[in-house]
């Protein structure tokens, strides 16, 4: 057995998107992700995802060098080739990332999401190559099945006239019927049972209506919202106490830790975080001031599956809860996501996910929820297989693009429809 | 490959172990460990150890029982394994443990420290099975060797005349000289440049007097103190204040987290713990008070090498160092803590171990520190071998018994030579 990296490929990719809304604007028809492969000396081949923005892209390029001659099963070792890699500080340190959802940008975090790409594709390799699951490269499942939740957004019913974009069979959801019917088609698809809403999109008043919709429509079922920290402190208080009787928890409804801490000190309504708590070095200050109840991990953002697994030890041990947020992606990350998932012991919430939006996929087979769980695979590696001709098509997506879509942009994504709009400041309400 | 478990044996065994002083008493001439041997379906034998105190192994037992069928890479199914064995409350909880020196017991730390013999035994085997060093299924060495620290005792030359025992050529050591011609040795032998002396048994200024005099014989080298918590906060800041320009750290001066945080705020000199953190859940309320700046880690104490991992991580979110804590131990959990040892990044303090003090083993070859470091084995599993041979003496020895030396008690073998002897009240100075 020759676990050695002889040969690292990375494959930027567009996929379709539907336009969902959020408070940044709308995602665009397609959006970039990233397919990393890495294959040992013995021809096994391991796959990871990550973001496929330009920045991302450029740090991946020089990491996937050093990477070959290095050993698949050297997992600690990758965070030592990735601060081997420079990154250009000037252009990501306090810039915006993602459609401005994942908090600010940092160097550390632009080399964790690389990370990860590759993590994930060095235990699938290792996996392969030792006849295991990763599950069990990661110590072993405690369950089964991994719950996810229904991912609810406004949405229109298409993206706007005369761009291109794949069509979707959802309908649009802008108002809190529409936001009931899509939760209804979540669960009769999908048999999801927890519910998010992304908000930030309306005004509060009309989200929180659309909750309270949900709350009839599914009476006692875990309902989350999540407007990416569009509101003040007293909005956020507010919002709090009109939906505190319904509420799992509310998910960064104020930008940074003092505000949220405030709001966690003024409600009893845990609330929950991708933005406010997004690396190691947030957590000290976040935790000691009590500003978040869960913590929902993202891989890609930590570093990886073993880095998501420390955080959930991180979390346990200061009595935090843990899930997983998801931004846009494929089957490869549903799958790690589900692989780690499973490892650790404390989940008390159904992840999120947005893999029922993508309806492109790179895997011959797409993965499946069944009672919005997805089963746990036993199968060598992730468990998934990539599809060439599909990952062709859309790298080929990727090459043709004059460079508009390459880098995702929500604000300019709106701006189409509406070419007043300005990316709004925060808070907006 | 078949990792299913289908045997499980365990060998409690009394090792030689000198007369080596703490604030509790002396070591007893032979100190209980506990060999487990967990075997698969393939015929693979792996090895771990724990301690092998009456109570660990009326554990061990019903532990051993429920592992058969399991397989040996299901690590994090092994604490499913422990919530399920019953542990009788009564007889452990606040009951003091292994001599007083590692605090209070719980029902959650027994379990915890039987789950480390069985965890290192499984990762050894599925090492073996798999062709894989330990410290790969742990995600990879970053270093190639583990570096320890001189572990100094006061001693006396021999055990009491008329205890049967086994003869060690380390001589006396009870004054300022005899303590500076141990640390000689122990260079000229192991080639250690970090020394820590086990106080807690003079006057602290002895105590003082003997680190001056090492700092003198050693100047520049890291030196520690460790009084295992024999002294008052004020006696605390006095010796910090005393030997703040020579020390490293300062271990466990005083009892609890509200005095360690009392010390720490009011001296300069970092100190470093195995008694006030010694749990996942002492974790909060002693970062949160900056009660320790290092702590030491032990495997057998956390639950396992996976567990230190995770705690290394808690750590390096919090800012707090980490470093490895020995109790008497053999070269299996030396192997053991020097494989995760190598996986931990930020390990910036030579680990403790008892091991050179350890004249008897249970492997055909004893491990080696050259230069004061343990090289990593990339063998598969531990890289080590059982001599059984060897193992049935000891356990024969255990046998022998009549029960006196089956629980290590450091009392009772002080009163032997001092039968006025009492366990010290704390603090005791």
């Amino acid at each position: 057995m020759n676990l050695t990296i002889t040969d690292v490929t990375l494959t930027p990719i567009l996929v379709a998107d539907p336009p969902l809304l959020n408070t940044q604007g709308v995602h665009q028809p397609y959006t970039p992700r990233l397919i990393v492969e890495v294959v040992t000396a013995d021809g096994i081949t391991g796959v990871g995802e990550t973001y496929g923005d330009a920045k991302y892209l450029e740090l991946a390029r020089p990491f996937a060098e050093r990477l070959k001659g290095r050993q698949v099963s050297d997992l600690n070792g990758l965070f030592t080739v990735a601060d081997q890699v420079a990154v250009d500080a000037s252009r990501v340190e306090n810039a915006v990332d993602v459609g401005g959802l994942r908090g600010v940008q940092t160097a550390d975090k632009l080399r964790l999401s690389v990370v990860s790409g590759f993590e994930v594709a060095c235990l699938d390799a290792l996996g392969k190559a030792l006849g295991l699951p990763v599950h069990t490269l990661l110590g072993g499942k405690v369950r089964d099945a991994v719950e996810y939740s229904a991912y609810l957004f406004y949405k229109w019913a298409h993206h706007p006239e005369g761009v291109p974009a794949e069509k979707d069979d959802w309908g649009a959801a802008v108002d809190p019927a529409g936001v009931v019917e899509q939760a209804r088609r979540f669960t009769e698809r999908y048999g999801f049972t927890s519910f998010k809403l992304k908000g930030g999109v309306f005004p509060p008043d009309q989200e929180i209506a659309a909750v309270r919709a949900l709350a009839e429509a599914f009476p006692g079922h875990p309902l989350r919202l999540d407007p990416n920290g569009a509101w003040s402190v007293e909005t956020s208080v507010e919002v709090a106490r009109e939906l505190g009787d319904v509420l799992e928890y509310l998910e960064d409804p104020a930008l940074g830790t003092p505000a949220m801490a405030e709001v966690a000190a003024r409600t009893g309504v845990p609330l929950a975080t991708n933005m406010c708590v997004t690396t190691f070095a947030e957590i000290q200050e976040a935790f000691t001031k009590g500003a978040v109840q869960v913590v929902l991990s993202d891989h890609h953002y930590w570093g990886g599956l073993r880095n998501t697994q420390q955080l959930a030890a991180v979390c346990r041990t200061f009595g935090v809860g843990v899930s997983m947020h998801s931004n846009t992606h494929l089957g490869i990350s549903l799958a790690a996501m589900t692989h780690v998932a499973a490892t650790v012991p404390d989940l008390h919430h159904a992840c999120d996910s947005h893999y029922p939006w993508q309806s492109e996929d790179v895997l011959t087979e797409r993965l499946t929820f069944e009672g919005g769980k997805v089963a746990v695979s036993d199968a060598p590696g992730l468990g998934v297989e990539l599809d060439r001709e599909r990952l062709a098509v859309l790298h080929r997506r990727w090459l043709d693009d004059d460079g508009t879509l390459r880098d995702r942009d929500d604000a300019a994504a709106m701006r189409i429809a509406d070419p007043a709009w300005v990316t709004p400041a925060m808070p907006r309400w």
